[in-house]
């Protein structure tokens, strides 16, 4: 039984009559493939990634499985058409935090037309991926039981400023219930999802650390997907945050020329991700610090108690 | 006595009545304040990051020695014009090899004009700065006593390729007397100047460190300067190769954010620097290879000789 993912943040839906992915009980999600470059480019990427002996198996890890194509009928009603068979990152998180984070200054390519390379500049421009190396393309944040998630409409997600950017990667790896209003959102969970040796930081290190080598692939309009099990982090679980790339329809080869505006991007991203780690431990250090004061004043006034 | 610096490979030179540098005898190098804002913004950038704590001084030594603005005759005629005073980067040097790396894959920044965006943009397509993340914009390398330097003009390093590049960056560190027509140079110099603790290449490692953490500044259009004394290396001189930043112009506040576009670019320079480094190495491997071969055959029949 296929059905419209419940946890799509970015990208055409398959409701409404549109054309839009789909996937099934068993872990698959289907790619309809394009008419035009984008869909073959894709599956281009797909098949010679698989194949590719020069990724090393722990930077594998970080894109979808790859099954290969099938055909199925299309959610916009057309009939038949090819979908690419990709693993559904979703399926093992029940209320998954999901952020999708385009990387890169620039979207654009040389190679590509010159219609699309100026829509390119003037959506990087208007966004924060010039500004900033990255922008956030989608996103929902889990509340509670009672309220859900938290997710921002494309037309507010795609004006966002710095200062907005710098807001939502806080309230992502905060437990405040109304989250999406929240100014002052308290960190409280990112020592566990963007810190520790299996932490979002430590997996985008070791994704940075291959693109400072790598010269197969430059990634164009790719996304870096981070997700996480608000529930089980609050029960004590670890390792349960993810970082996947997506979106390959725009990867050219590299011709022994590191991806240099992935990377930039990938760095900028990184500095935001370390900065509120950093700030969170220092304030946790500091109530760790009035507690410590506050058990000092309570052992001093014992006798009042 | 000031004179037209003989060892400038980009920008503006001063002669044929042209406003460009000047340099005394001791070690100074004058650098005429344009009427534009480029100008104040050059001597804004030098006045904060002099007095700016926050630089540490093993990046500081990468900049050069500012000593304030001096009112001097311009060199195009048009009488007093007040002029930064700097280092004079080439003054200890008697035949440098220099190299002027323009880096990052974009010259502008969204706070210019839009002519002066789309003026850079068409360059920065038309270059390799989109391609690479960064362009050489002018050298020098020193051939013999008898040759001289080899000088490509302008218009000819303004059409490198991406493949131009890589032979340049082999040409800039090889010991073959006619350097410009070599095609196969035997970057026999690379392990001294690329490589070792104090060569290039540890030096733009060390100044990728620093990018990939500060939000102080966004340097477009700023050059890497890379200089050294062929004559100094063969006479088997080390530390000799220096890297050091030029340009600032184009300078503008971080904003807490690191400057993604020139950290990318210095990344994709590195890695075309450390592969010349490992062929070369390679290289001396296999040859020492042959001359192991050669003494055993040599060994071997020793009886014959």
């Amino acid at each position: 039984m296929l059905k419209v993912p419940e946890h799509q943040v970015a990208g055409h839906r398959a409701i409404n009559g549109n054309l839009g992915p789909v996937i099934d009980n068993l872990g698959h999600f289907y790619k309809p493939l394009l008419d035009d470059e984008r869909g073959s480019k894709e599956l281009a990427f797909y098949k010679s990634f698989s194949s590719d002996t020069r990724v090393p198996d722990h930077i594998r890890r970080f894109f979808p499985v790859f099954y290969g194509t099938q055909d199925l009928e299309a959610s916009d009603g057309s009939g038949f058409r090819p979908h690419l068979v990709l693993q559904d990152l979703a399926a093992n998180h029940r209320s998954p935090s999901i952020m999708d984070v385009k990387i890169g200054s620039r979207t654009w390519y040389p190679e590509a037309s010159e219609d699309y390379i100026q829509k390119c500049l003037e959506k990087d421009r208007k966004t924060t991926t010039v500004s900033l190396g990255f922008r956030i393309s989608g996103l929902q944040i889990y509340e509670s039981k009672e309220s859900g998630f938290w997710k921002p409409e494309k037309k507010q997600v795609q004006s966002f400023t710095a200062d907005n950017v710098r807001l939502v990667l806080r309230k992502f790896v905060s437990s405040n219930s109304s989250i999406g209003s929240n100014e002052n959102p308290d960190c409280s969970l990112a020592p566990i999802v963007y810190g520790g040796s299996a932490g979002i930081l430590e997996q985008l290190l070791e994704l940075k650390a291959w693109f400072e080598n790598q010269t197969i692939y430059h990634f164009h309009s790719c996304s870096v997907l981070i997700l996480f099990d608000k529930e089980s982090v609050l029960k004590g679980r670890t390792s349960v945050a993810e970082v996947k790339l997506i979106d390959f329809a725009h990867v050219v080869e590299g011709r022994d020329v590191i991806d240099h505006n992935f990377l930039g991007g990938l760095c900028s991203l990184i500095k935001f991700v370390s900065e509120i780690l950093s700030s969170s431990k220092e304030s946790s250090i500091k109530a760790c610090f009035m507690e410590s004061e506050k058990k000092c004043y309570c052992t001093n006034n014992s006798n009042y108690w």
